[in-house]
């Protein structure tokens, strides 16, 4: 369990870490493979989250699972992206978040994940949570505690 | 500043987060683009350090940029990356730590990259600090900070 300080230090300047909606780089299920390099060549993320059109998320998808279709069985050939959609290629396994987070279970799964995406109870997309919103809490924790509180071995 | 308990915290399971180098991902700078994308996809990391002949840290290299080679003024052009090398395309501004590594320096370059390489006063590689690794020091900073401390405001 996280103790009520720390919570409070991680918390204070950030309710919920939520990248909304509206500020991520998304791509849609039914996007070109072609179209999806792009915008992720472009964007610099190389990962983002997938969305159908009722704005419902339905999966992730990374620069490096683009490019691994271009790679046929002893060549490259680019033209194998022809015709495929992101849906094709995206992963479905994922663990979405819900607001208000749960910050013990985001910082364990920001362990092995660059970003959480959070949906509403309708599967909506509502944003992303990210390993960089969360170090900067990390940041202010670690100068503020011993400078805010007495710090004593029980 | 960081305050004692929590960089004891921190340090306590991991003295210094480091992966060291034998364990690292990492591409040469005369290493073709085509070599590096076959790499950079099939790792599943979406960048690498790149080393010189002598193993020394001479840049990072990531999947957007050599795809990005692929764009063309107006299509996509795979046969851009022919001659082309890893030099030609890797970032030289980064910033590498040296051990011991400086806590405080490392939370913070850890908020805007996902990794920091770490070299010795010869510039040898010597891995890389992770974001994962950081985070789980940060889960048992967070889970043990109050079970083994009496914490009170000032």
């Amino acid at each position: 369990m996280i103790g009520s300080t720390v919570k409070k230090l991680l918390l204070e300047n950030e309710a919920d870490f939520l990248i909304s909606a509206e500020n991520v780089a998304t791509l849609n299920e039914i996007n070109s493979l072609e179209h999806a390099l792009l915008v992720l060549t472009k964007i610099g993320y190389s990962r983002v989250p997938v969305l159908n059109k009722e704005e419902q998320l339905v999966g992730l998808v990374s620069l490096s699972q683009v490019v691994d279709q271009m790679f046929g069985m002893e060549d490259f050939e680019p033209q194998n992206l022809s015709g495929k959609k992101v849906s094709d290629v995206m992963d479905t396994n994922m663990s979405p978040a819900q607001l208000p987070i749960d910050l013990e279970k985001t910082l364990h799964l920001l362990v092995d994940n660059n970003f959480i995406p959070v949906v509403d109870e309708n599967n909506q997309f509502m944003g992303i949570i990210t390993r960089k919103e969360i170090l900067k809490a990390v940041n202010h924790l670690a100068h503020e505690l011993e400078t805010e509180y007495n710090v004593m071995m029980k």
